[in-house]
This record gives C-alpha cells, sequence and structure tokens, in this order.
C-alpha cells in the first residue's frame, strides 16, 4: 500500500508546540506522529501510530524468540490482589482508581505482576510445568505528578511486561539471562544508542536488577560509567568502604566551643583559625553531618531516622529514597524534635546517635565513615563540637546507608576508574522479584520431591511508546527525524517536483513498482506544492531513503538521498525499483 | 513456530465454569482462551489472544482496502469533548469515570466521535481534504449494569470503530457504501453466520443506520425477517399504516358503565354480552389502550406522555425508548396523576388527550390508529368507556409512534410477506451520524465557494473481541469449538499417540516440516498423556484440521480429520507435510 501525501491524514506544523522542551516531543508532534489529548496522553496519529506497531513487533518477535508466550490482561483491575500485595496502598496518587456503578474498587494497572501471579497460580502446580516466561504488550497508566516530555514520560503509555516463574534460583537465573539476550536485540534493533546500567529495583521489590538506558541528554535517569565499563543507576552505585585505620595513636575526643558556625564552610575556617593542623588544613570532607528525616512506611507508621555523610557531600535524596523503599522520605519537624527533646538541633552528633545512644533513632552512616576513620560533629549542645571523635572507638552507627551524592571523579566500586554521570532514558528493566510476590499471593508448585515449593519471579519491562520517543531522542537532526529503518513508517518517501504530468506519471510509476517489491513507500503526490515544502516535509518524516524525481527526469535520473548522510547519488529511473530494493534489504 | 502442548500456557477443563450460560463463554473458558478476572472483565490467555489478533488483522486489511486510515486515541479521555455534546450526563451509569490527582475530571471511552471530530478539526480546513475515513481498533469501555456471556457483553472489550469526514450528504453516502462492503468482506471472513439489518441509531444520533447481527439464539438483540428479505431491529419496525376509512355511516359514540372491567380482558367479555356486534364478537384489538410515561430529557426536565396502542399489543418499552432517546423512559407515578387531575386513571381517553386535550399532554398513536378506525376507550370518568369513538371526527392525536411490540405474523412494511422474530448478537453498527457531532464542536470546512459548510459524518463500529465469542456460538459442537480457518489459533492440531519414540520422532519432524512451509502447527507432544484425552483436547481446542500420528504409522500412514465434518482420511506419512500445505491453502 503506498501512502499518498495527498490523502495521508498528516499536517506537518512549521513552529514547535509551545509546551515542548525535548525534541521527540517536538519533532514528533511537528512531523504530525502524536498529537496531544490531555495533559500526559496522546493521540497516536497514522505515521505515529505505524512506528509503534513497528516497535511492538520488533518486541514480540524477540520475545517469542526466547519462548516467552504472549497473553493480554484487562487494564482496568480489580483491587483484591493489589491489596494482597499493600500495592493498592503503596502506589499512593500515581494510581488512577475507579469505582464501578456498583461501588466496586478497581484500578488501571501501572504493572501486572498480581495478575501474572494469580493466572499461574490458576493453572500451573508442578515443577514440570516451569520454566514458564509470559507477556503481554499492553496500555498502562500512571498519574505521573508531573507529565513531561510528551509521549517521553505520559500518563497512558504502551509497555511490554513480562515474568517469569521458575522452580529455583539457579533456573530463574536462566530465564533472567534469556530475557536480558532478548532486550539486547530488541535494544539493537530499535537503533538506540544504549547501556546497560546495574539499577536499585524500586517500589517492584526484588534483589538484583539492570537497566537499559537510552543515552540522552533529555533522560530524566542519572547514571555513572566508568573508563573500564562500569555503568550503574546513581540509585545503584555502591560506594567502595576503605581499609578500618588503626587509631591506637589518636588523640581523645575534645569537645569545643564553636560559635557563629552556622555552616560547614564557617565550621571549617573556624577549626582552622583556632586548631590548625600540622599536615594539612581541615576541609568539609574531616567532618561528619548527621542528617534527620523520617520514614513514612506502608503501613502508616512513621520512624525517625538519622544519616551520616561526610560533611562534603550532600545527601541524594533519590538515592537515600531508593534504599528506604518502600517507605517514603518526610521532612523531620518541629513536632518531631519536640518528640526528642535530647536532640539538639544543628549540632547532632553521636552522644544521642551513636554512643549510647539516648534518643533511640537508628543511626546509618556512609560506608567511608569506618572503623578509625576520625570526625568533627555535633556535640549535642547548642554551640558546640567534638573533634577527634573515632568511629568504633568513640561511636558505633547501627550500620551503613548509601545516601551520600555520587561525583564525578569518585572511583567506581570495580575499581575501573573514576566515575562520570551521565543522563538516559529507562527503556528496559530486567529484575529479580524473587519469592515476594509468589509468597504473597501462595503461588507454589510441587517439586520433584513432591514438597510445596514456592516459584521464584523475575520481571522484565520495555517502554515501547517510549521507545518511539527515546529513538527520536538518539537519531534526528536540525531538518527533522532520522528513523532507523525497521522502525520507519517507510523505506522510501518518494518525492514528484514540479507541474510536469511527466515527472507525476514517472513517479507513480516506480511507487507502484516499489510497493510491488515490497518496498513500503511514501508517495508525495501532491500538486501545487513547491519542492522546498516537500523537501523541508520529507527530512522532517524522516523516513530513511529520499527519491526525488524531477527536474533530472529529463535525463533519465532520479536523486536518491540517505537521510542519515545527506549523500546523494543519481540512479536511472529504469533502474531505480531494483537498486532501491536492493538498498532497502541491505540497510 | 510450533506450539507444544507441553509447554503451551494452557489447561483445558472438563467442567463448564459455574457462571457460564453460553456456549460461548463455556467453550473459550473450558478451553482455555480466556480467563475471567472481575465481572465483565477477562483476560487472553496464549491462544485465545492469537484468534483476537487473528480477527484484528482481518478487520485491519479491510479496512486499509477502503482507503480508511488507522489511528490510536487514547482509552482516558478528558471531559471538556463529551461535555460539549453532553454525553458526559446521557452516558450515565454506563461511563467509568476517573478523577485524575489534581481533580481534573476523565473517563474511560466508551465511543470516541468527540476525539476524532475535534482531531479533524484541528487538521483539516478544505472540501480538498475530503473525503476521509479514520479508524482504530481500541479497548473501550461501558459499566454495564449486568455484564455477562463472557466476553459476549463485557466491560472491557475491544472495538474497532470508525467515522468518515464528507462535504456533502450524497458525499457521505459513498463513504457509507465503502464501509458497508468491507463489512460484509469482515463478516464473511470471520465465517460468521448473519444478517444486514435496519436499525435504530440509539445514542449516537444519526439518522439512517444498520447493524449486522449474528444469528444466534443466545443474542440479546431482537430482529425480524420476511420471507421476502426484510429484516430489521425490532426497534427500527416501521408500521404499515392502514388506509383511511370512511366515517360517514358510523355512529355517534356513545358513553357506556363499564363497572368491574379491571382488564381489557373484561372489557371485552362485558361489551360481548351487554353489546353483542352482528358481524363479528368485540376483541381486545377493538379497544384504545392509553399507556401514560414520564420522558426524562438530558437536560433534567421531565415531560409526560401518553401512548395509545390497539389493547391486543403490549407497548414494548425498548421500541418506545428508542424513538424517545436521549430521553429516558420513566413510570408516570402518583404524584404525576396528581398534577393532571384531568387524568382518570385506568379510563383514559379522549376527551382529555386526544379532543379538546384539556391535560395538555403530548398524545401520540400507533400508526394503525389511522382516521376512520373505530374505537372503545376510556371515557376519563372512573367505571365508563366510550364506545364507537372515530379518530379523526371524535379525536384527533398529535402523531404516531412505535411503540406497539412487533408479533410473529405482522406484515412486514415493505410487503415482503409474514415477519418472524429472530434473535441475533450485534457485530457490527454502521449509522449516518450527520451534523450531530461536527455542529456541537464546530467541524467545518471551506467548500468549493470559499463557503463555510458543516462536515456530515458517518460512524461504523465492529465487536472484535465480541467476534471471538460469537464465531464460537456460530461455530461449535458438543465435543467442542470449530474455529473457521482464518480466525483459528492454528491449521493443523497435530497429535502424537502411544509411547513408541518413533511415533514422537515421525511427528515431531512432520511438525518441523509444516512449520516451514508456513502452517500453523498446534503439537501435542505430551508424553504420558493418553490417546483420548488428546483428541479430547484437539477437538475442544478446535483447530480446522486434526493430524493423528500413531498406530498407523507402522503402516506409513497418518490420519487426517476434518474438525468440522468429521471426515477422515489416511495419508502416506511421506506425504503429509504437502498434502496438509495444500489443504490448508485450499480452504
Amino acid at each position: 500500500m503506498v501512502l499518498r501525501m495527498s490523502t495521508l491524514f498528516l499536517r506537518t506544523l512549521r513552529e514547535d508546540p509551545v509546551d515542548a522542551e525535548v525534541a521527540s516531543h517536538k519533532l514528533l508532534v511537528r512531523a504530525g506522529y502524536v498529537r496531544r489529548a490531555a495533559p500526559g496522553i496522546y493521540s497516536w496519529l497514522p505515521l505515529g501510530y505505524m512506528v509503534l506497531r513497528n516497535v511492538e513487533a520488533i518486541v514480540r518477535e524477540e520475545m517469542n524468540a526466547i519462548g516467552a508466550q504472549e497473553v493480554h490482561f484487562p487494564a482496568l483491575l480489580p483491587r483484591e490482589p493489589y491489596e494482597a500485595t499493600n500495592r493498592w496502598e503503596e502506589y499512593g496518587d500515581t494510581l488512577f482508581r475507579v469505582v464501578d456503578r456498583k461501588g466496586g474498587d478497581y484500578m488501571l494497572g501501572p504493572t501486572h505482576e498480581e495478575m501474572f501471579t494469580l493466572l499461574v497460580k490458576d493453572l500451573y502446580s508442578s515443577y514440570k510445568d516451569l520454566p514458564l516466561s509470559l507477556y503481554q504488550i499492553q496500555t498502562k497508566y500512571r498519574d505521573e505528578a508531573r507529565p513531561r516530555a510528551g509521549i517521553l514520560r505520559g500518563r497512558e503509555f504502551v509497555m511490554k511486561d513480562s515474568y517469569s516463574f521458575d522452580v529455583s534460583d539457579e533456573a530463574f537465573m536462566r530465564s533472567y539471562e534469556a530475557h536480558r539476550g532478548a532486550y539486547i536485540r530488541i535494544f539493537d534493533r530499535l537503533g538506540l544508542d544504549y547501556v546497560v546500567v546495574a539499577a536499585m529495583s524500586g517500589a517492584m521489590g526484588g534483589s538484583a536488577s539492570e537497566e537499559f538506558l537510552a543515552i540522552a541528554e533529555s533522560g530524566e535517569d542519572t547514571y555513572v560509567r566508568s573508563p573500564g565499563g562500569y555503568a550503574a543507576n546513581v540509585e545503584a552505585v555502591r560506594t567502595p568502604a576503605p581499609a578500618p585505620l588503626p587509631y591506637e595513636d589518636a588523640p581523645a575526643a575534645h569537645v569545643e566551643d564553636t560559635p557563629d558556625t552556622p555552616t560547614i564552610e564557617t565550621l571549617v575556617d573556624d577549626l582552622n583559625a583556632r586548631f590548625p593542623r600540622q599536615d594539612r588544613p581541615w576541609t568539609a570532607a574531616d567532618t561528619l553531618k548527621n542528617v534527620l528525616v523520617i520514614l513514612h512506611h506502608p503501613d502508616g507508621t512513621r520512624e525517625p531516622l538519622a544519616v551520616g555523610v561526610p560533611g562534603d557531600r550532600e545527601v541524594d535524596e533519590k538515592r537515600l529514597g531508593a534504599q528506604v523503599d518502600p517507605a517514603v522520605l518526610e521532612p523531620f519537624t518541629e513536632a518531631d524534635f519536640a518528640a526528642h527533646p535530647s536532640l539538639a538541633k544543628g549540632y547532632i552528633g553521636p552522644g544521642v546517635l551513636g554512643e549510647k545512644n539516648t534518643s533511640g533513632i537508628r543511626f546509618l552512616v556512609d560506608p567511608r565513615v569506618v572503623d578509625g576513620t576520625r570526625w568533627v560533629t555535633g556535640a549535642d549542645r547548642h554551640g558546640k563540637h567534638v573533634v577527634d571523635l573515632v568511629c568504633g572507638r568513640d561511636f558505633t552507627p547501627d550500620g551503613t546507608i548509601e545516601a551520600a551524592e555520587v561525583r564525578d571523579g569518585d572511583p567506581a566500586p570495580d575499581g575501573s576508574g573514576p566515575l562520570e554521570t551521565a543522563r538516559g532514558i529507562e527503556m528496559g528493566h530486567i529484575f529479580q522479584l524473587g519469592r515476594k510476590y509468589s509468597e504473597a499471593l501462595g503461588l507454589q508448585v510441587l517439586d520433584e520431591n513432591g514438597k510445596l515449593v514456592t516459584v521464584t519471579m523475575g520481571s522484565y519491562g520495555v517502554g515501547v511508546s517510549r521507545a518511539v520517543a527515546a529513538i527520536v531522542e538518539n537519531s534526528h537532526d536540525d531538518a527533522g527525524i532520522v528513523w532507523p529503518r525497521e522502525v520507519a513508517p517507510a523505506d522510501v518517501h518518494l518525492v514528484a517536483t514540479g507541474k510536469d504530468d511527466a515527472v507525476f506519471d514517472a513517479a507513480e510509476s516506480l511507487a507502484g513498482e516499489l510497493d510491488t517489491a515490497g518496498v513500503r513507500v511514501i508517495y508525495d503526490d501532491r500538486r501545487g506544492v513547491s519542492p522546498g515544502v516537500k523537501f523541508k516535509d520529507s527530512e522532517l518524516v524522516g523516513v530513511p531513503t529520499i527519491v526525488v524525481v524531477g527536474r533530472g527526469l529529463a535525463d533519465g535520473v532520479v536523486e536518491v538521498k540517505d537521510r542519515r548522510s545527506g549523500e546523494r547519488h543519481e540512479v536511472a529511473v529504469a533502474d531505480a525499483a531494483e537498486h532501491l530494493r536492493e538498498l532497502v534489504t541491505a540497510s
């Protein structure tokens, strides 16, 4: 079927939409692929829906190739299964909730772990039934607080989600590796520039996980990489703990008056002025900053937590948040201070936290705070700090936590060199769910010895509609989109220019030949539209090969242009169809 | 890809699900195609999703073939466009409503007229852009009061809906006919036993419409047909009006005491006892029954309406309701009687309705009540009836209405013989929307003379998920489903029986050959499952061709069985792949 510009439901726009900030949002709207219907909710126009279906087809092929079986759950889901796993509550405002005419509670599914788990429980009962991988390509819903960037982060979007079911952790690892391989093939075929990073699993509640990020400045995810090949989501970076230091010769801790030191900077200046060190000046890295937060647990309880980090680093709330998930971070309020009178605001130190812990508050420190390290920190009295406080001698934290910011130049945990930060778009996520859902919902099978074992699950997601935007983020120029061939809405954008009937006749016949040869064609058959407008549209729409039938026809040639490189060459009109068929098949 | 029963995510059931009443519901659940997730909400298992996608593919091909272009709207829709057409209210409890985290009103789309109209308004502006037909295959939502029959009437379901946009009514008729042709091809290819009937358009607000009904006892729609080929939805049947009768010689109307005649039957008995007629006895057909109802209009107002029908017929609420749509019928209450003191309950007659109309209530009569017809009816006084009341002489109704029941034996309006009623499943609906939506939402284009004209629209729907059930209703037997080949999940169900390795080796190799030849295969490779169970499963699953590799292999043959006819024949194992490829291609 030849797509004719004269009838194609498409109007390209010369102006960027006013609400668009990122390239994919601008270009997909301007080139007529998508259209906003409501905040974070988009309609797919004909070309856009073709691209979306091309992405779906690639995902489907690769999932089928690893033996995963396609099913399709409803998007409107009953409350009960999500109640059993506590996610009805945990999702909070992110969940679109629906009440039916009989007062029954429903939700628009943001993810389907519960439904898959219950379905397998319903049908399967033996180890012989496993391994099993099921997937669906389904519309999902999340009521994002700030939907942004067009279809990059929408409130209604298409995802492929799959789930693996295995009788043991060893068997699970094979399912995980199969999915990992499929994901690499999917993202390769989508033409994405991507990186696989170690990741926290977030609300999914698993233990091991990796993310596939499309490398893009416009991405919302920050990750780090090292020259030696280490890559991780910032939330997942593990800080290498230094070896413990000897502290036999360390001076005893001593409390000092430190008036007028409202910040770490003023404290450090004060130390250098009044207690200069021989070997090197005091720096913020010598201080231990103790930050108080409240963990709001899913069961509604509020737990205070103290986090100690070197004073030269900020607490990264995303990193801290990922560690305490599913609890949610809240500020430590004046009322909380009032409830813990032993805390001296601004001067919180180990007297109440890490030594005898009179406050009763859990105290977790950065992994750099190892035995033998010496610190300047609050003395639990207003206007006073304690100096030469030695970890393991003068205070003992309750454990460590990854809460400090990661900075460019920090060492990679695997020794592969200094880290640098970069940004990406989360395109895929594969993770070990373990037995969280199978335990909560009672998915067990009989093993070889007739004993009931709880099934080990994996969960795997691909952002299908998001991929359309991510591909554009990765692949565009000033003139428009540059589609990789396999996802492009057509192979060839055939432009007839001028007013000469012979040109339109030749183009028409070439379009027909290409169509017959299985080459997908957009044919710009519009009369009375200038060549300039037609060229601009072809660049904006972004089909990989542009063919111009125009003035050259008098010499028996048409022009073939590669959209990505801009390279042009002429081909005899008689050979054009075969030439293009070969070009399309080869690339 | 060969589907292997040893790993296919499928468990057939021997028992019908307890909530299932119709064959398609029972069989689709028992054969492992669908599974209930909530009332009226189903999950598609692997075989079911294959069939659904096969149906989608047929619909897509035929829509593309008439030049309709595929788009995809969100399922979660903003309130505003539906507010403009009043449908946010009109849909009432049928609409699933959603409030987002910012308090914004949304709905799960039951149909998308408004969204399509606004999109075309957004992009198009000239008669040169038309004709245009757009479609989508989309998940729709209706909070049915009584979801029933599995996926036959669900609350989440898949529909193809399309819309045509034309500059004139004449141009619209071409779009309508194109869709009509496509629908005939779709339902033919789906293998449905169907009928095209004239229909009311219901809440869609159009003027001309036809329905495609799958003929099935389990259907919810009643339609009528005549030997001469007339077919109509009961709501759409037009009663032929008899010619007016002369009434110069008719006696004057006379009021009679009719005590103890609480029913029409007792009234007729009383008339025959006390006022016997020479030529023929009184029957219920001589009486005029005046029924009072309230029309609840979308703007909230309540209007009383009197409907007069011959006393031998009931008022059919579905027929009456269809005539007054979008108003909704409500009972005429005691309070309504109190508000109209001129009405004598049980004896309502033309004194207050049709003569001087002292009640102010609109009075519509059955089309059989023509000038010159004589009636016995209420005399507007308790215990009294009026006899020999002549329409056009003694009373004048405000018009006619199709409210009386249609009965077997009634004449077809086109003179094609007596009607008989039958039941069907609404599979498709095509109708002229006219300018209802384009006017409400301001969709206009410039015509050839530079004048703004309002666009004429058509609306066309196919129940895609419902088709899966309707096909089963049309095509099953006691043993299971009998799929038409094009929608079947596979072409061949290959069964290996016994314990002999040679059998499994031969079956395995035949499965591979068929797969290579493009024949879609389910291969029952299960070891240790009895032949009886395998045969039962193959009949239940319903693939058109069943091939058994078993004892015959010793003689070099396999058995080929036609699922529909039950006919069997043997084929040499060496020729089996080619034989089956030809059989599949031919059918």
